[in-house]
């Protein structure tokens, strides 16, 4: 039997529980033995719950107690959850964690601490949720170069998107919509700002490229400039705007962004809608593939934690093999990547022209008394040469 | 360095070879050592190739050298592709494939075989082609209970069916094509009778129940019933006929069959077209993930077995863990599945509702002398009595 503790009982905390004991025997089969949990850390009492006895306060419990030999962490945020996951590790335990924002921070270094043990650091649940995406890419996508990877990585933008594309409403209702449904938080920057799509790409892309990708270097736009106005074109256009999380390999570096995109049927991200998240990756040998699924929500994501726990257990005395380097690598500037513009301005057709040549125009049903059109194909200094000669842009949106 | 061993140089064997050379030094650094392939075994010489002199004739020549620690298979067909495997395994050397008639018949006997050795057998591609799905089901997906997979596992019939649906064309028109364009085979009964499919969702039953699932246990329709009048009435529904490959939980028992199913927007398979693949599952905590690419072709094919040799160089001294029990497993009756069905029947009205109750009917432009219904919700049994009341069954096809 192995023992574990499980940092956190908020919604994965509880969900891990949760599947452990549903899925308990087939678990077992599947690990080998059966897996326990000892501790659950939390700050908080659960008076009533099954499992309060098993609840600490005192992480040095957990640390100091032999018998744990898996740490779960599902607290969330940078610290404490990087010191517990350190002083797991040291301490001869596994580590496991859907936790992105410690990953994307600090996953190259935890990885070399657990390799150097023979112990294991995984956290398939950190992007994509119950998706199984960190351990393809990491062991069945390892004959190719990977060319890209682009996502829909935030299941509360794409709800508010898919709802703002459905309904024709503006940002600001549906923004409380999904706070009412308990889709968005009260708080809700990280998600609308694309900040958390940022940690999940640059995670994506550090194991792609096998070297330390700071999210601070991923250029990173939201959705909160989205408008009804702009979804009436995309419609127009026969297009969805979905905030995409994106690397591309150029030369021999890769080129990070997240921005909203306009797609188009033929992308199989386009009918991605809801709370659904999806990865879609090219390689250079295996052509197109996408994974999609519930990519948040309480038993999909701590499915995945657990799948890692299973994983840790048939890999008790030897790391998996994971190739994230802590050496810094650069990103390519994401002005050099090309696409075709959206842009909406109060300027004139002539100077549209004047400033991007021929562009193909667009109108929408109930929007007047401005110009729309779409670009050629440009890199993003071209772009924001052109568009600085328009005066004044109301909106540009990349276009996939 | 580890040395490798091809068997067969066409289509798959080829595109290793090319995967591996092309690929060279990422595969490297993924595996941890070079990968060289020192023969290739095939009938035929091959004068000019820049491989040639790495052809050989003689098996034994293989089996009987030390420094190839692994034997990849790319010929196809039972034999003599088990008794290579046997001999490579009881050699001591690793066995990868992608040959789906072999690990459907052999898998469970190849994989005890293998363990017994602390070596591997993989078969990645062999269901899905490039599409990852065997190694997620067997390492990401293990927390959870398998209530469904259904899968597109088929890229000949998928592309006719996507043709058909978009032209309007007759069968007999769509396979010429298909053969024309190399998405066909001269003999394309496999394919078109569901064969190839029904393999394929025996070895993935296989790996959610893990235990032996006989494919001849399997019912297996294809698609050569299906008339352009039949795509009419689907497009009349707004749905898709696609023939698919599935597994349902029931109780403690899979049933498991191969059709062609009706499928409206709402599946995530609705959109998947052309010489794609899909793999929908169903976790009872996962909830619904999807897996899509391409499932077949030289590079897409090869990049998922040279994964597989990059994993084995990766585990050389352990097996890595698959469930799959050689014990026979029985299959719950196909006929216990309920869902609605699409009927078309020279029978009046009146007949139809004497038979099957309420339904809803359905017309199609261009085609009349008919009628045509939805039944509601029922089992097999339930259908095949009432369809026994009709007299004459023009259709018949499921709905999903």
């Amino acid at each position: 039997m192995v023992k574990i503790a499980v940092l956190g009982y908020g919604t994965i905390g509880s969900g891990v529980v949760e599947v452990l004991k549903k899925n308990k025997d087939i678990i077992a089969r599947r690990a080998g033995e059966e897996i326990a949990v000892k501790y659950i850390l939390d700050l908080r009492d659960f008076p009533g719950d099954p499992y309060e006895n098993l609840v600490v306060h005192d992480y040095e419990v957990i640390r100091n107690d032999e018998e744990v030999a898996v740490v779960v962490e599902a607290m969330g945020g940078v610290e404490p959850a990087f010191a517990f996951a350190k002083g797991a590790i040291l301490a001869g335990k596994h580590f496991a964690t859907s936790n992105k924002a410690l990953i994307a921070k600090h996953g190259a270094e935890l990885i070399a601490l657990a390799q150097e043990r023979s112990l294991n650091c995984l956290f398939g649940a950190s992007v994509g949720g119950g998706i199984p995406i960190i351990r393809p890419l990491n062991s069945c996508l390892t004959a190719d170069v990977i060319e890209e990877i682009s996502g829909i990585l935030n299941g509360t933008t794409n709800y508010m998107m898919t709802k703002m594309s459905d309904e024709g409403s503006e940002f600001d209702d549906v923004l409380k919509d999904a706070q009412q449904k308990g889709f968005a938080e009260a708080d809700p920057t990280a998600d609308i700002e694309g900040h958390d799509a940022c940690r999940k790409i640059a995670i994506l892309t550090s194991l792609i490229c096998g070297q330390q990708v700071d999210f601070e270097d991923i250029h990173t736009e939201g959705i909160t400039g989205i408008t009804a106005a702009d979804i009436r074109y995309a419609k127009a256009m026969g297009r969805r705007i979905k905030l995409l999380a994106s690397s591309y390999k150029m030369g021999d570096r890769y080129c990070a962004l997240v921005a909203p995109c306009l797609l188009d049927e033929s992308s199989p991200l386009y009918g991605v809608n809801g709370v659904f998240n999806a990865i879609f990756v090219r390689g250079n040998m295996l052509g197109d593939a996408m994974f999609y699924g519930s990519g948040a929500g309480k038993l999909p994501t701590a499915s995945a934690v657990v799948a890692d726990v299973v994983d840790i257990v048939r890999h008790k005395h030897v790391s998996i093999t994971m190739e994230w380097n802590p050496e810094k690598v650069e990103l390519e500037d994401y002005r050099r990547l090309t696409n075709r513009y959206f842009v909406r301005t109060s300027a004139e057709p002539a100077e549209v022209e004047a400033a991007f040549g021929e562009v193909s125009y667009v109108t929408a049903e109930g929007v007047s008394g401005e110009t729309a059109f779409l670009t050629d194909e440009m890199d993003g200094y071209a772009y924001e040469t052109a568009a600085g000669k328009l005066g004044s842009v109301l909106q540009s949106i990349r276009v996939k």
